[in-house]
């Protein structure tokens, strides 16, 4: 299927919640440390938990190349266990030149077969192109970040006026041709969602800096609602994956995004 | 050792040229496919006919995620293989929130035990601080990429009229307090190299672009020497090891590379 249908799919549902699947062995409940693949375990026990609920999975690259090629395989393992109606997102953060990002494409979208990547723009439009040839994948491309350091280069302010990050949502809706881009907003400063959503078009968001990071999930679901906009998922991973460290973390995961899905329904007026 | 060591020792023996190991199952000569692992064969081949002539190698990711979890065992068999007084570069271009980046820096650079790693800087300080740590590791930040469309955002001018990737080395400069940091800048327009040498300081320099790209190897040589700057690398790959296609890949890319050293001792009059 078609990744932004799924995406539109699940907003529909009233579900706006990607889990993001940030798996780290010195995190996960002691009780599966045992198992032969723990994360791979532990990953198997919170798809199963909250897939129902949730509206994508967002698999955070570093946790899985952390244990080098074993890691790669507890990944390719954990693709396969996620209901294919889900948005499945490879949180890579790629880019570069026109020939190695064809390869990261075919590696990630078509090899691996995930829906869905997260790429840096800072290379300019030869590095993001080979990732928008298929039209059925959905390509999130950093604008604003939810890290402290955003400011560092995202928001200098250019001769012409706007942030880097405007430039480059300017940018990426050029590059739109498939109707495959979204972009990565980060969710910490609700002042900057509310000040720039209107020129985000109708290009879906993806917004990391929910819970852990600080962010609302009020102000951000109230912001996109008074902006009659849908297409959008609010990424937390630290804050359902990791909701309780014990035998019943699963449960507490189930919870937590049944929770974070009745608050949003009921701002909402679902 | 340091890995700043190991590439100023090979600068002082004359070396200059970084191996670009994008080993690409398309390209290699087809003799090898019939092999195990023809990725692993075709790179021990070109390790072994080049290792005493390179000053470093740079393994390119993308061609190794293309095979999934198989290509990164390929890429960790891969470093093994290569001599340990040779830098060795993970070129991987990360940049990621802080306990992200702090995951791909224990990946990386101690797990699969690269010396160096290529990162983006796009999200700012806390997404490259977790590469810093270790004073032994040295980290190629990107300035200005060899591509086209570099001028998309690194070349876009500021409010205080330098170009992004200017402001991008100026904040490496800061963050160099391990004396670990480098850049990467690209070699395909002499010009730019010229008028900007001055602000690098003594950061090492990655340069790619060299051969396929347009770049010109006498360029960056005279610029650097008219500069008194050693300490900098010239990544080139397909030039080097897809210089044959046939049974004697190998000692084609050994004839390579010899002559590329011959051509930088007659410019540095060694």
């Amino acid at each position: 299927m078609n990744a932004f249908e799924k995406l539109k799919n699940k907003n529909k549902e009233g579900k706006f919640i990607c889990v993001g699947l940030d798996s780290d062995i010195d995190k996960i409940p002691s009780h599966l440390k045992k198992m032969h693949d723990p994360i791979l375990e532990f990953n198997k026990l919170i798809i199963e938990s909250t897939s129902d609920y949730a509206a994508a999975f967002k698999l955070n690259f570093a946790f899985y190349e952390r244990n080098g090629y074993q890691g790669l395989l507890t990944l390719e393992k954990t693709i396969s266990l996620i209901p294919k109606d889900l948005l499945i997102i490879a949180d890579a953060k790629r880019g570069d030149i026109g020939n190695t990002s064809e390869m990261y494409a075919k590696a990630i979208l078509d090899k691996m077969d995930f829906d869905s990547i997260t790429v840096n723009p800072y290379m300019g439009e030869d590095s993001i192109i080979p990732f928008l040839k298929n039209p059925d994948k959905l390509i999130f491309i950093l604008a604003l970040t939810s890290n402290p350091s955003s400011e560092d280069f995202e928001k200098l302010k250019l001769q012409n006026g706007m942030f880097l990050f405007q430039q480059v949502i300017e940018k990426i809706k050029k590059w739109n041709k498939n109707n495959n881009c979204g972009i990565v907003f980060g969710a910490t400063n609700s002042e900057e969602l509310k000040d720039n959503i209107s020129i985000f078009d109708s290009l879906p968001v993806l917004l990391p800096g929910v819970g852990a990071q600080g962010g609302s999930l009020e102000d951000v679901i109230n912001i996109f609602n008074q902006n009659n906009r849908n297409e959008y998922i609010i990424n937390v991973s630290r804050g359902i994956i990791y909701k309780s460290n014990g035998i019943d973390f699963n449960e507490s995961a189930k919870n937590e995004i049944i929770t974070l899905n009745t608050k949003i329904k009921k701002l909402l007026n679902y």
